[in-house]
């Protein structure tokens, strides 16, 4: 369907605002924003603004987490959240994260008027930290929220060698008040998060928006194949231990064995050290994610990928480290919840809502351990994502708020009746 | 043979300088000296204090390199050249290059009380970029004495964009007078090299030393492998352009196709782009390294790795970019001075000395396109080279020097009987 005017220029209103947040970039070549980086600072004050322009009342909060809030037919209510994350990968796009973002800011402004008729407040949450990217670990920002906040993470290191703890004191946090940021069950309604789908299916079903049924968890390993670095002229192919060819062999296990087991499996960092060009390789660094539906089946595929891998580097003399630094279980989005979306998607005009499950890790994973979650994912181009040529249509966008929020409302309603 | 007194303490003398030199690094946890480096400038200082006490003169040439000269039995007679680099690979050993520079020192503090008798002046030489490790051009220092410089070269950059010209200006030298580096034909008797053998086979032969035949010329290349970024988890298998994949199959390929031909290949560089945990590698960049004993047998190796190469990325629907970086004839050493190399090493002992060829480049490759070149290669453990663990006897050390005078001795003889 195209877009009312009125829905145009809101649409218009947020894309024009991802541009400006994509300018906000640690690399001048393309979008890089990190969990507790003045670029992560930068991001937060600009997005501050536009939520007070919205009407919502704003604070950050121990872990680096933006929220802005109003209060409904009453002070004090409990809060159905609306949110996603301002953070990016390296040289990322501009939606993933960031479209959500803004079309709750969207949609929050939309409602102020109405903030009489609301029986819940209403809050928008900018999470810091969803992608990992500088730490290693993602869901830092959410997992603060849902009081799932691990203690271990402080003393992670960035490339730099900085520590969470320090970061988070440069940012002018205090890390002692981390368990301030946890939100209790009984304040909250429920968490809806607008993202773009990062696959192709809501473009081969040609719908613009679909319900999320669950969001499949990710268990990310760090690894290191260890050989031994020798002259790359002088050292005959017997005795060498090349950690890069055996590293090699485990990133072609890792596709053969997920694509046999209808996983989903990545190895996306590698570098090879010592790195000289005439010097046999003696360690490789690499990492692996590995998804899957159900985490029965993600699990088994672990397990196999790791016997595959040690047995391609023992067969060549080499040692192979594969540490677990991230492990999120499944999430089922919340039945009412989905069905407020699936309501505010058919008052768009699309009266059966695809239903889908989300392969990609979303803050709604981290807030399922506190509240009821659900999601609205809306459809990109070509399903690219986590790359420069993410890309959206104005008109997708438009349907999108008008859906969002008419899920809010229906949430609203289904508040009242029950 | 074990050394005597006198040699053993010469052989220690040399080992300490080592020592003293590895301490000269850019890198808190390892060795790494590169061209026109702070640490450049630091040892071509305390070698050049060496020199001076060994009887030599020193100066530092347009290219860097640290000469010292004493007179033969009259002034300005053409020199017989000593010497080897002191550059290094990233996270070196401490003898590769180093060690022929000590001991040329060594030798010549031997000498220099006879020069009198010598029908030539006696250099020693301390090439400043051997490796290539800083600006990917192996031999730039040799190159420049050779007259071999290449013009383009001043355009290289190294990883933080400084080109060679902008580093020589820092190091204090004058880009413009690089042809005053270069060495006529006619002011030279020939050129000797000692360098530890980077390889196993005289260990396997359970001998100290070894005469060199030939140098394999290697062949440089700088590969990308062309894909596109993408969400990992969102992105299903049949959307992939995944480069470190196809990067996988390329290692695998060098390394069975090198073993097939009895060559050898190595990707020694490889990294990930953009390197996200989560990300789909869009790019990947790497090395290659190819050698054989003859070049029309590498040569041909080339190929059939760029072919293997382009078809296993063709298949993925991956772009592959091989460029040449470097590539260096073979070089065939001077038949005189094998046998005073030769003739060197049977002084300590070893009748017949053994006969092999370098796999390794050395600084006197480039020199052959200027004088006759000979090298003596010392045995070094298990054959490990371009590592921490690189290692030498005292003892070999020892005969090693032994050797090297007795070879320059012996080609004194040749040249007054030719």
């Amino acid at each position: 369907m195209s877009p009312t005017a009125v829905t145009a220029i809101d649409a218009q209103r947020v894309l024009d605002r991802c541009d400006d947040l994509a300018a906000v970039s640690a690399s001048p070549d393309g979008i890089e924003r990190v969990h507790l980086s003045p670029e992560h600072a930068r991001v937060n004050e600009i997005v501050a603004t536009w939520m007070a322009h919205a009407g919502l009342r704003t604070r950050v909060d121990q872990a680096g987490n933006l929220w802005g809030r109003f209060e409904g037919r009453e002070p004090g209510l409990p809060a159905l959240v609306l949110g996603s994350h301002l953070d990016t990968v390296p040289d990322a796009g501009r939606y993933d994260g960031i479209l959500g973002v803004l079309s709750a800011v969207e949609v929050a402004r939309r409602l102020h008027d109405r903030a009489g008729e609301l029986p819940f407040a209403l809050e928008v949450v900018a999470f810091s930290d969803e992608e990992g990217t500088r730490f290693a670990t993602a869901l830092m920002g959410s997992s603060a929220v849902a009081g799932s906040w691990c203690e271990d993470w402080w003393e992670r290191t960035d490339a730099a060698g900085t520590t969470v703890r320090e970061a988070a004191r440069a940012f002018g946090l205090d890390p002692a008040r981390i368990a301030e940021a946890a939100r209790r069950p009984e304040d909250l309604v429920g968490y809806l998060e607008l993202h773009i789908e990062q696959g192709p299916h809501l473009e081969a079903a040609d719908r613009a928006l679909g319900v999320v049924t669950s969001i499949a968890g990710a268990r990310r390993f760090t690894g290191r194949v260890v050989g031994q670095a020798r002259h790359a002229g002088g050292t005959p192919y017997p005795r060498r231990r090349d950690a890069l060819v055996g590293a090699g062999e485990v990133v072609l296990a890792v596709e053969r064995l997920a694509r046999e087991r209808d996983g989903i499996a990545t190895v996306g960092r590698l570098q090879a050290f010592p790195g000289g060009v005439n010097v046999v390789p003696g360690l490789v660094e690499f990492s692996l994610d590995v998804r899957d539906e159900h985490d029965a089946d993600r699990d088994a595929l672990v397990e196999e990928i790791r016997s595959a891998a040690e047995r391609a580097c023992t067969a060549r003399g080499l040692g192979l480290e594969l540490t677990e630094v991230h492990s999120a279980r499944g999430v089922y989005c919340d039945e009412g919840l989905q069905r407020s979306v699936s309501a505010g998607i058919a008052a768009t005009g699309d009266a059966e809502p695809l239903r889908l499950w989300s392969r990609a890790g979303h803050d709604a994973m981290a807030l399922a351990a506190v509240t009821g979650v659900a999601m609205l994912f809306v459809r990109c181009e070509d399903g690219v994502s986590h790359a420069p040529d993410e890309r959206v249509t104005l008109a997708d966008v438009a349907v999108g708020l008008d859906a969002f929020e008419a899920a809010v409302l229906d949430v609203a309603r289904a508040h009242r009746d029950g």
